[in-house]
């Protein structure tokens, strides 16, 4: 099929959410952790962090205040800090059920049986079942006026990381971590390596690497 | 392991960007098509393509002007209009290619043989040999001074998706279209379905949904 700008705007609300987020492609899956002055914890899933650099290392992130619980984005701004937590297949069920609308004195990972994971001087919890754990300083916050949600940027400023995820040239393998690839708004993927490709050149033919993983 | 800031910041350059390009999780693959002003085409793969607003539906772009080769932004500005169509398994290793450093008057399109599907009234072309295509037009760039990269925000205004694909709610299969997801910089991998999670509530468990795909 193919679809105008009118006809696209002409569908039913329920429908174009479910269609309008498949077409970005694969998303990344990540449980965002946060907490209040007094501790009181915030679990949330997100598929919106993007990689924006590695010198220094920074990831973007959507947020939409009308969608995901307003806690979490509010933590963010008052403590600085973050985490992201790579959801993987055994956790898949709980990380999707934090997006169900607890209240704000609720902390999601009671509700869906995850586990709060604290490191000394550092404001907000990671998920002790999650294999790739980022620890993340809110560096900038954009308002995109044009459809109201934020686009935080954040520093990575702590990785932990299994030894053997991580090949020699620094690739890690996410499909080793068993993390998940999300489609659409509530669809789960495990993947299936096709391939690491050589650096592409001008005058060269595409090989591929053998590098593990 | 883990790392501090220090350490993230100690790790050799090539090292650093195979590592922290894996840290936001599996990621979309898009071939972006452009044009100049004579209908001289460009073509480039783009893995930071993530999803902003469904109403109206809104698509966010990271580029890198010093990484990306600068006919694909210049070409958008120029024009206001771009493609983004997805990566599929058939056609991953020609969509790497592009990363290729070809000089400005040459088409990727014909260096990694891929073809060009020209739509009436608009200046952009697609990729025949993709399945998900979309027309965009670009409603904002911001500059992110932090790191010298352009966020860009296009809006969907045409969409041409096979039939088959679609559920009667609107979600579209990507894994029936074979699109495939990136890892790092340069790793690409199909999928497997986990399952389709109903929507989540506070008050009842989940469920699976049995939609197709």
């Amino acid at each position: 099929m193919k679809l105008n700008k009118e006809q696209i705007e002409a569908k039913d609300d329920s429908e174009r959410v479910l269609f309008i987020n498949s077409l970005s492609g694969f998303k990344s899956a990540n449980l965002v952790g946060t907490a209040n002055d007094e501790k009181q914890s915030n679990l949330a899933i997100v598929s919106s962090v993007v990689h924006l650099g590695a010198n220094p290392a920074l990831l973007g992130m959507v947020m939409r205040p009308h969608s995901v619980p307003r806690g979490t984005l509010e933590n963010i701004i008052n403590t600085g800090v973050y985490t992201l937590n790579h959801v993987n297949t055994d956790i898949y069920q709980q990380a999707h059920q934090t997006s169900a609308r607890y209240p704000e004195d609720i902390s999601e990972f009671n509700e869906v049986g995850l586990n709060e994971q604290w490191e000394e001087g550092f404001a907000a919890p990671f998920v002790k079942e999650s294999h790739i754990k980022l620890g993340m300083k809110l560096r900038e916050k954009h308002h995109l006026a044009i459809n109201g949600t934020e686009f935080l940027i954040g520093e990575i400023i702590s990785i932990e990381v299994p030894d053997e995820l991580v090949s020699e040239d620094g690739f890690i393998s996410l499909e080793k971590a068993n993390t998940v690839a999300v489609s659409s708004l509530d669809t789960y993927h495990s993947t299936q390596l096709l391939g690491h490709l050589s650096y592409a050149k001008t005058d060269r033919d595409l090989s591929f690497l053998d590098r593990e993983g």
